[in-house]
């Protein structure tokens, strides 16, 4: 089959022709409807070759969609044809944390060797998709397998943000999202759906800000020099009690901190490189940092519930596997609106 | 000055001239300038002299709002003309539950002889209010207070039910709410502000299920025979995480139990003298059912927030202190649509 | 191999000789070490024919631990010979509650035809236990299988119960236990390590009072008609923030909400028949009352951190697979201090 | 009356006669029965002239106790004679984080000129203390006051930075607590009474060390250079779900963060000046930094029933108010074991 693999530290990635591959016991075969293409894809293939954690050649793709092509001996309650969302941060299954479905915190994952498709496995960008375990497959039948195959990483990763600043979210709260693109319009969406917040975006361009109001930001900002007093403006003084960072830079990081109450959340979710320090007097009293990764897998059923209700929605382009290196250059020079998606059977 | 007065039991509330109240120290004198009437005092004039839990007469009215006309020696933060709502279950202030705010479960206010305003301390539906301390004081300045006096209860009971239940409710969730008269109406607009979840309305009446729909029901349902089946056919037989019932009547918290989902949260809000018996087996694995009691201090300020917001309505209409006795007639007899406000200074 | 079965409604269980299992694809063969005989097996016996939910025979045991004698195809992360404990409860793995690993309240279960193991699939009554998935074993290396394997019911049931309580047992709380038999001398004992709560046992036997006490109760009353007022002199008035009843029957049920204070948590866990009637002014305000089944795979992997902390212990005595009939009997007539665990290889 | 003020910015503080202070409405007055020697006192009188936030003279003592000697117009609810401890982070009691109890996080304190007794507000070192509210107020009858008053501040702090932790402190966790004296050895006792986790103690001192133990720590690590590998191999390489470090200075946050495990909480509740930076890929996923600030209405009275419980006690020594200029030099030479408390009227 075709796969869109990244074969070489520092050199592009290029589609080639793989094997097909066959589920064993207990993996599920899927032929893939849709596979996202993300900015962290970009991130890895800057890596040096020193270091680099993942065996190469690697298929990429850890976004990924399908119906349902075999089933390993021993997996039951899935049949052929059935859509599925797949939930990349494989882990163990078995430890504390995989226990409550956290997968993507896994205490095993490293020393047993697994890893996510696309960052570590092969991916989903491909023809076809070896899923190591059907409790990894979430069902979206009756959804659009492109609208929905963002909601995996770029839907589940704000949504477990949002969802563990809820108690700091009641009525009268303000919500601050940095970066509204890809992951933080998503954000914007959730908070509007799930909170009773005031929602204020802040991004760097007017056409992002353009995009966080028309899905639902209350106010926006341009994060310039005044931004920060802008956001103290709007709440009386007070401050967010929710700062969700999707770029992480150290200014973006600086913004995040200088704009948040007493008891607030703030969640680096962006990999910018930025680190806000923590300590009696830095930031408002009981300001909470910290720098979550992905999310579980009752959060992955949670947003494509969303996703049904018609709450949470992103905007895509798609492209054939031919296409995808394409993609990828289009996406790093800033030139792709939204989430780009490989159909590889187009 | 005037008020409205319960005097004799089984006899109407009656307007009669009463000494101009004035404030101690701690305590705060209200212009009153909205004041709710409420079925729960038609509940109180229905009870037997025998056991009669208050001191007659009673001035009535447990909404007030108002603003300032004279404060109390030691009163400070608050200015002459300031308006206000009355937060309404007064408590010690100081035992371990009022310490959170929780006044409506104080453990010392049956001891020391604290009532609530029109539940035995003198109420709203006057020209003047006495309230007892600063602390139940909770500014609405811009507010309409006609619009917003009934949150002080019909808004505040709701919000604290589903607060509660806010962590059963995420995406892919469904709450029922029986009853969408004055509470459920209100708590259908706090579901669909605060969540995400989706909200079946159940009613007798075509009429209130409209009024439902017309605030954001996602569905209703007749509240018949075949109700329950509806509700269980709407959630693929799962049936629903949260259920609110603003009726509970024997007929009401049955329909609740029958439609709850596995690890739900049953409110039975209202005082219809229903009991629905909870045991192995009785129920859904772990649905767990409760009555609650009005709000908290917190959870009043976050309400009116949600006024501010724009999130939450209740249709009213007004009258003076004089057609008061009236009012209670027309809410006795089913004729309010929405809330009764008397407006003394009208 | 010899197993003890079920085979006929009405008819004690028998040791029979049948097939030995061996694994499919996914799927851990066990050599039992440990079997516990648990109360709800005779409640299961006494069940009339008609509506009886499970095939017979039925190979008895729902509380197991052995030693991995084989792994079926595609089962990693497990050798030969490790020492686990069973997670009974087994659920789909893929729903929204399974996702959180609550396989107890699996919402496809009853569909898919899937039974705990003693409760419809084949049980740990037996020289080897078929475990349909490695996800459903916890290691327990380095502990007593003899001591272990009640924890995996006896020890999850009330850990479950308790942990949702725990919100509701700040220092200066009150948790009454009632009943302090196998569950609830378990119950007493997790209170004492996770809660500075005030621990009350009720009992109908002193002997069992006395046991309340050994394992840390810190008051214990005789569960007379002078009981409620006993708890309630203990809490000048206030009564229990929680309340866990292993009984579950209809005296205990009323003396649970008869104990409870406001915005309490009470829990029947007992399988005897009673139902509390939950309605506004049945119980003191926001009593919240629930009946919970099983625990969670991550609270199985909780209490067995508590048993390796020393933290939790329980009374056994064991006997063989041949005397496992006998030992029902002896449990039945009441006979049986603490919990009866089957070795099936002593 | 006589009272210990610091008057003059870097000079020593001096016991001077003062008028004695009258209950104006809403106020008590008490006869201070003890009032504790803190380590941020020191910090304050370090403060340099410009910028000093308190006016000068200043009466010190932020931790007090005594007994109700007069009340102001207007309260009820306590009598003269009652022991009583002091909340000390006066708020305004109305905004929306007073009205839950969280005084120390008052919205409007700055703003409206309210103080804390002994850090702006005339304070406990002197024969009577003013307090401004009775709600600031809880009941310690029975209880020692000079054993209780350390509670108001070295023992609300830990204990709220404790709680708010107790949800990642399940059994089978580890807490680590940083700098085991005055606060330190609370929060070890805490933890003991509050959960079934492993506590790990580090500190420089031996001596604090088997303070530590003493008071119940299962584990004490020098804190050296290797404390970090100590940590770790203590976890399984996990690291602790929970760091509350007392210190605060550079050296600590730093071992803070490399002792987290994942989804860890971390408080900094000294006030070393050091900080902790935060970001994608400086500390585990998702491990939680904050700097917390006292604690709540509500958790002072949880301090004081866990006093009652005899499950925390604070080592103290006493002396008149004559000697507490002494006092404070035996501090800050680091000769006071565990706490110095004044007893004015001894």
């Amino acid at each position: 089959m075709k796969a869109l693999q990244y074969r070489t530290v520092g050199a592009a990635p290029e589609v080639v022709t793989v094997p097909d591959p066959e589920p064993g016991p207990g993996q599920v075969l899927l032929k893939v409807t849709a596979a996202g293409v993300c900015h962290s894809d970009i991130a890895v293939m800057s890596w040096p070759a020193e270091g680099f954690p993942y065996a190469l050649p690697l298929t990429l793709g850890h976004e990924g969609a399908g119906t349902v092509a075999a089933l390993g001996d021993g997996v039951s309650g899935l049949g052929e044809g059935d859509a599925v969302a797949v939930y990349g941060p494989w882990g163990c299954g078995r430890c504390a944390t995989c226990a409550q479905g956290k997968e993507n915190y896994c205490l095993r994952a490293a020393d047993l060797g697994i890893f996510p498709p696309g960052l570590g496995s092969p991916g989903a960008m491909a023809e076809y998709l070896l899923v190591d375990d059907a409790r990894h497959l979430v069902p979206i039948d009756g959804l659009d397998p492109v609208a929905t195959v963002p909601l995996t990483d770029a839907g589940l990763t704000p949504y477990h943000a949002v969802k563990r600043a809820l108690p700091a979210l009641p009525p009268g709260s303000t919500a601050v999202v940095i970066g509204t693109g890809g992951l933080g319009h998503v954000a914007v969406q959730l908070l509007r759906a799930m909170t009773a917040a005031r929602v204020i975006a802040l991004d760097v361009s007017e056409e992002k800000l353009a995009l966080a109001r028309s899905v639902g930001a209350h106010e926006t900002v341009l994060s310039d020099a005044r931004a920060v007093d802008g956001v103290r403006e709007l709440t009386d003084g007070v401050g967010a009690q929710a700062v969700f960072d999707f770029v992480g830079a150290e200014p973006t990081v600086r913004t995040a901190g200088a704009v948040a109450a007493v008891e607030s959340e703030i969640s680096i979710v962006g990999i910018g490189g930025g680190a806000l320090p923590v300590g009696f007097g830095t930031l408002p009293f009981e300001a909470s940092v910290h720098a979550p990764y992905w999310g579980s897998r009752g959060e992955l059923i949670e947003v494509i519930e969303l996703a049904r209700a018609g709450a949470v929605s992103v905007h895509t382009e798609t492209c054939s596997l031919d296409e995808a290196p394409l993609a990828y250059e289009r996406l790093h020079a800033g030139d792709v609106r939204g989430r780009a998606v490989i159909v590889p059977h187009g």
